[in-house]
Formats: structure tokens, C-alpha cells, sequence
């Protein structure tokens, strides 16, 4: 599991999230009034800075009105499977 | 976000995860192993005790070899946001 980078990790999450958001044309102000987060918290999201929770990522997928499966991309964890299963 | 029952979403991604465990014959151990779990984590996950880390979801997708998008189910997402603008 060292393999896996954490910080580049939560980096994508925040970077697909952003691109959600930008694409529907939301400021993060209303991401963050509709999905209740605190100050700060949201634009930590985007930024990659945090380990969010199930219950955060829901709160995002609401605000947004896009499902968690948009956050994520398979290729890429399959990529991922097989470097780490040719090593 | 009040009408989001917490309890009912960790035990849905519990169950998804259980399921997709099941269907690959593997045993709680040899995943918890896999994932370098603390023991009773991830029986905790499986039964919806826990809101769950994003870089535990990328552990239990590392260890069952599925990608996180196998957890959630999109169908449901979009019911309960139509139900939610409904109100």
C-alpha cells in the first residue's frame, strides 16, 4: 500500500470535483451554502489538502447534483492495479 | 442535508463492499491483510459502523481489486436527489 500516494490521491479527487463544479458553472460559495460545509473546508476539498469522509463526499455529490462514481476514474485505478501487481 | 440518513449510507457501501468480497470468494481475513486493515476495521466497514476515510475506500478497492466506483450505485444517488427536490 506505500505505493499509493495520498497527497495525489486526494489531489484528483479535488481537481475532478473542481472540474464538476466549474462545468455546471457554480461558484464554490454555493457549493458550500448547499452542502453545509465549513469555511475553508470545501476549498481545502478542491485543493487536495484533506482526507474527506463518506459523509463529505456525499454532502459534495449533493451540492454538486453529480453521483460519487463521477469522482473517480476507473482507468486509472486499473492503471494503478496493474503496475503495482507487475512489480 | 437532514434527510440523508448517515446510518443507511455506511450501511450501503457496507453491504456493496460485502457483496463484491462474497462474489470473489474471499474471506474478511485475507482482505484485511491486503489492506493492511487494524483488525476489526474492516468487519466495522462491512456492517456500516464506520464513515469510512477516502484513502480507506482506495484500500478496500486496492484490496478487493475493484475500483471505488463499484461501491456506490448511481440509480440510487439520482432517486434519493429527485425525491430531495420533490420536497
Amino acid at each position: 500500500m506505500n505505493s499509493f500516494s495520498q497527497d495525489n490521491l486526494f489531489k484528483a479527487l479535488g481537481q475532478r470535483i473542481r472540474a464538476i463544479r466549474l462545468s455546471k458553472g457554480l461558484r464554490q460559495k454555493a457549493v458550500i451554502e448547499k452542502g453545509e460545509f465549513h469555511k475553508g473546508s470545501y476549498s481545502d476539498i478542491e485543493a487536495g489538502r484533506r482526507n474527506v469522509s463518506l459523509l463529505t463526499l456525499y454532502k459534495i455529490a449533493f451540492a454538486l447534483e453529480e453521483p460519487i462514481t463521477s469522482f473517480f476514474d476507473d482507468n486509472e485505478f486499473y492503471d494503478f492495479l496493474k503496475k503495482f501487481n507487475e512489480i
